[in-house]
């Protein structure tokens, strides 16, 4: 990818249980990527819209992406919803990547957007569980914690890897989440807190799960060649790889890896010549406290089975080996769906130019790594960010 | 966009009332895809998977993508769902185009899949009606047939324009749809069966409604440079073009015309270097008669206010100035939503290449359009084809 495409701007709203409707966070979130433009960016230089969003709740299931972008003043632009459940705006990303590679696009904008909070809470259940597999695991039952739960046994039984390593992943998480103005929960909590939690699905409680959020996030790209004209600090996308997967966990021959995250993370090192340790930073997919350890290992940060000990060490905060969610992740900062790819991006684009504040910014960081997961493992991307 | 993207083969289930499930549908369109490439396709060669759907019905919401490509054993192939209501393959054609062009994918799939038909009709006008403005309109009680009768009322209003020549488009698409065995219609009609239908909303009555159907459509695109590996006779995708336009019909100045298939129409034909003229045959977003008479105007095919003179002259007939959904249309051949727009394009496919049969194919066809609409006009795209 090298530097054909640059983000050049990013924004989102505050993530949690929140009053404001769809349209008012799309729109937080899209002024504020626009203003983050330091030269300024007009809305007419945006040519086509990339919009991720699962439409929870089916209020505006058809033609969300054209509604969206009405709401802020493009009105004529090519605009169309990506869905691939919780990695949507990762794929709205990966193909505005491919829309300013084609040459055709000079000007996008990535978007994600999801209302959540505003269903009772079995209706939640509906709207989450229709991201797995209806007719094997939905009807059957299976609840995302449920899956979750079945990779964290299996990963325990296996790797030995330690209930406490799965509770300092939400610990970690919850501590950045606290110095995260824009995180669903800034409060900081303890190992015995998460142990002791209501229990969701053996061994998984309550504080291994993230929550549901409200949220919306946009990001302002552009072709690398251009890109100085609306910034100095463009953050270029120097690797977009995705990955699919089977859907049901049944199918897969061993749940303590997502094979598609290997595949896709191998492909994002190749194509940005580079390795797992030269990232600074990593938002990987923390849905649950397990999704972080068999990502930090499916992606090479570490040897298959030792995700749990380097929690444990301390080797994934920030100061460690690689800062893992240093924006809280999904677990503190929340997971508004159709809007967490996008988000993590606006983490990366803010801390690659030393933007959070020095309460979470990671020092020197100069390459950047976001991994976001649809369903339990279906729909995989890995994107690598460099200054 | 001249040779560099090529489709090198297209299949489609049969539209209509169908037994199949979802799963058997897509199935069915990528393996007489698959099959339709002359000289063979190895799965292992589609690197990226872009499906159209609006995931009617709700069984399977998230990560549809996914679930339809394992089935067809392209698991690890990075697929998304790409949902603009009745123009989301048409939007997922769009961005396989970008990803073709970008240089990054070589051969990729374009699919549709809708299943309709499995639910009762008052969650029939549910699903439909979120294709539309909820907020402003589905809650008030509006449906596609009341708003589409209000353009074709203000449209008979400021051009005179005949109610027979709304029901002529009817007859006319019937007339094709009998002789296409893959339409959901398969019957010829007269004048007064439309005008004698019972009344959907004035002037409107059945017959000019396109039906709910079940389907699924497959495309399979390589870069123009590659694309005679695989066939002596790529359809090469000469202009793709989209727009978007405000959602509900009372924020637009004028409800005669869609002003984004007028500035999508342009752009393509710019692309192109073509002029309406030079069109064969056009596949025309027909969900209501009245809407192929605005597109035949908005995309330059005739004067504004001509389309109705010109259907009821036949010169939207085969044979004459430009053959005007030669397949029967959305009104004959069906309308499952996401497989629609796919849909248009295996039929020009097919025509380009001689292969529709002699009951309806277009002589000497040469350059083909499709014009594909999401909502009552929110969502629009266009794209020309030549042999």
């Amino acid at each position: 990818m090298a530097e054909d495409v640059a983000i050049v701007g990013a924004g989102q709203s505050r993530f949690g249980v929140l009053r404001e409707g769809m349209k008012a966070l799309f729109a937080q979130a899209f002024f504020e990527a626009l203003d983050s433009v330091d030269r300024g960016m007009d809305l007419g230089q945006i040519k086509e819209a990339f919009v991720g969003g699962m439409a929870f709740g089916g209020g505006q299931l058809g033609n969300l992406a054209a509604l969206m972008t009405e709401q802020v003043g493009l009105v004529h632009v090519p605009s169309r919803r990506v869905e691939n459940a919780c990695s949507s705006s990762s794929y709205a990303l990966r193909d505005a990547c491919f829309a300013l590679r084609s040459g055709l696009v000079d000007v996008a904008l990535v978007a994600g957007v999801e209302k959540m909070t505003d269903l009772p809470a079995d209706r939640q259940r509906y709207w989450l569980g229709v991201s797995g597999d209806t007719e094997w695991e939905r009807l059957a039952g299976s609840t995302f914690s449920g899956l979750y739960a079945l990779m964290a046994s299996r990963h325990m039984h296996e790797y030995g890897t330690k209930r406490e390593a799965l509770a300092q992943v939400a610990v970690k998480n919850h501590g950045y989440g606290a110095r995260n103005p824009k995180a669903h929960f800034q409060r900081a909590i303890t190992l015995e807190a998460v142990l002791g939690a209501p229990m969701l699905a053996h061994p998984l409680t309550l504080f291994d799960s993230c929550p549901v959020s409200d949220g919306a996030t946009a990001l302002l790209l552009a072709r690398g060649e251009i890109a100085r004209e609306f910034t100095d600090a463009p953050v270029y996308v120097q690797a977009s790889a995705g990955s699919s997967e089977f859907l049901a966990l049944h199918d897969r021959e061993d749940i303590t890896t997502v094979p598609g995250t290997v595949q896709a993370g191998k492909e994002a090192f190749r194509q940005a010549r580079l390795e797992p340790k030269d990232v600074d930073l990593a938002e990987l997919h923390d849905a649950f406290t397990i999704g972080e350890i068999i990502a930090l290992e499916d992606l090479g940060f570490c040897p298959k089975g030792e995700g749990g000990p380097w929690t444990l060490d301390g080797r994934t905060e920030i100061g460690g080996d690689v800062a893992v969610n240093a924006s809280g992740g999904l677990k503190a900062k929340g997971h508004p769906l159709g809007a967490t790819g996008a988000g993590q991006v606006v983490e990366v684009f803010e801390q690659l130019r030393g933007e959070v504040g020095k309460e979470r910014q990671v020092s020197r960081a100069e390459v950047a790594l976001t991994h976001n997961v649809g369903g339990s493992g279906a729909t995989i991307a890995v994107h690598i960010f460099s200054r």
